[in-house]
């Protein structure tokens, strides 16, 4: 298999946590898509994502998948035995809203930060992430701080459970995670008083998968 | 069974094609949220669903759940027989990928055209989901014509195959199916020459969970 994306963006650091945690890193070879020359935007990669973003699966059977969930219930389901998605209807549905809630309320919002707020990945990919910059500066700021007031969302559930959604690692502290940093890496604070959220942070980078993958950068 | 939501809506339709789909109609009490009063905006709500959205379906248990797709999860895998989001991993990949395709080419833009390019809902919802009304619908405008603009994928991919994510009906038309509506009902222009989706709109029309749904206005 071949995955298309750029490390050390939130959603390859998704991806790439779930390659691990299935154990199939000997089965991926990653292509090198390079976001700060836009090349995402350009034809031959719409064709594999019209919505032009990474990370893009694409497998031997011809087979193309984007979208980190969509990858990741794919390479989940691949064994049979679905630990990240969820092996029960009760799982699947709380795993799936979790991971929402998390893209929602998080990812989106400091994506929006990081591309308004801050100088992004600059300006070749102006034209199609960031259409009107810098007249929306203001708004990129406003949906920093929601980000921020969004945290203890999180911090409320982790101090009734170990993880998000549930007693077990999911795919929702994984996009969690890719979250979490993003947020520290784009200048956003993370409150000290947030502790299950810190303790969770701790808990999570002693999964294997998301240890084992010292040296990614992200 | 518990769904709160608001009949008319693009969620409710989804989630409702779900319940009739997975024979659950007998299961389920729906509870009516008033929406242009901003009901989903009460903190009673908002201990259900913190992102202030409809549906939500309460189960006798305790089990709640958000998001059209969580949802789905959840009911389609009860009975161990997921038809509509999908058997297999590959179905499973597909089906998530084309249903998220849908929400972010289609089902947002579509949304973010009548919230800020038509009157929407009303006086009663702006401070949340019209912060920056009137300001903004040049932009809600733009919005529209994205979703115009996305309609020749979907009706390329219905070149390929009857349904959305392959052979057979799934959640993915049941989210195409909502936002097609929905673009309709908001008075976006669904192009003559696409005859491919308007083929499968007749197509899904005549799927038994879709049909039976007469009276129910969307």
């Amino acid at each position: 298999m071949k995955i298309y994306d750029r490390q050390g963006t939130p959603n390859a650091a998704r991806v790439r946590i779930v390659v691990a945690a299935k154990g199939l890193e000997e089965q991926v070879d990653y292509v090198k898509v390079d976001l700060v020359a836009a090349e995402q935007k350009q034809d031959w990669f719409l064709k594999l994502n019209p919505i032009g973003k990474t990370p893009v699966l694409v497998c031997e059977d011809g087979l193309v998948l984007s979208e980190s969930p969509a990858i990741t219930e794919y390479l989940d389901n691949l064994d049979g035995d679905p630990i990240l998605t969820g092996r029960t209807a009760r799982e699947k549905g709380l795993i799936c809203m979790m991971q929402r809630r998390v893209e929602i309320m998080l990812l989106d919002p400091v994506d929006d930060y990081f591309h308004y707020g801050t100088k992004g990945l600059g300006e070749a990919l102006r034209p199609w992430r960031m259409p009107d910059w810098p007249a929306k500066k203001d708004w990129g700021e406003r949906r920093g701080r929601l980000a921020v007031e969004n945290l203890p969302y999180f911090d409320g559930v982790l101090r009734e459970r170990p993880f998000l959604a549930g007693e077990a690692f999911s795919l929702a502290d994984i996009s969690l995670f890719a979250g979490y940093a993003f947020a520290k890496g784009a200048g956003l604070p993370i409150a000290a008083e947030l502790t299950a959220l810190h303790d969770w942070w701790a808990r999570v980078g002693e999964v294997p998968a998301v240890k084992n993958r010292s040296g990614q950068g992200f």
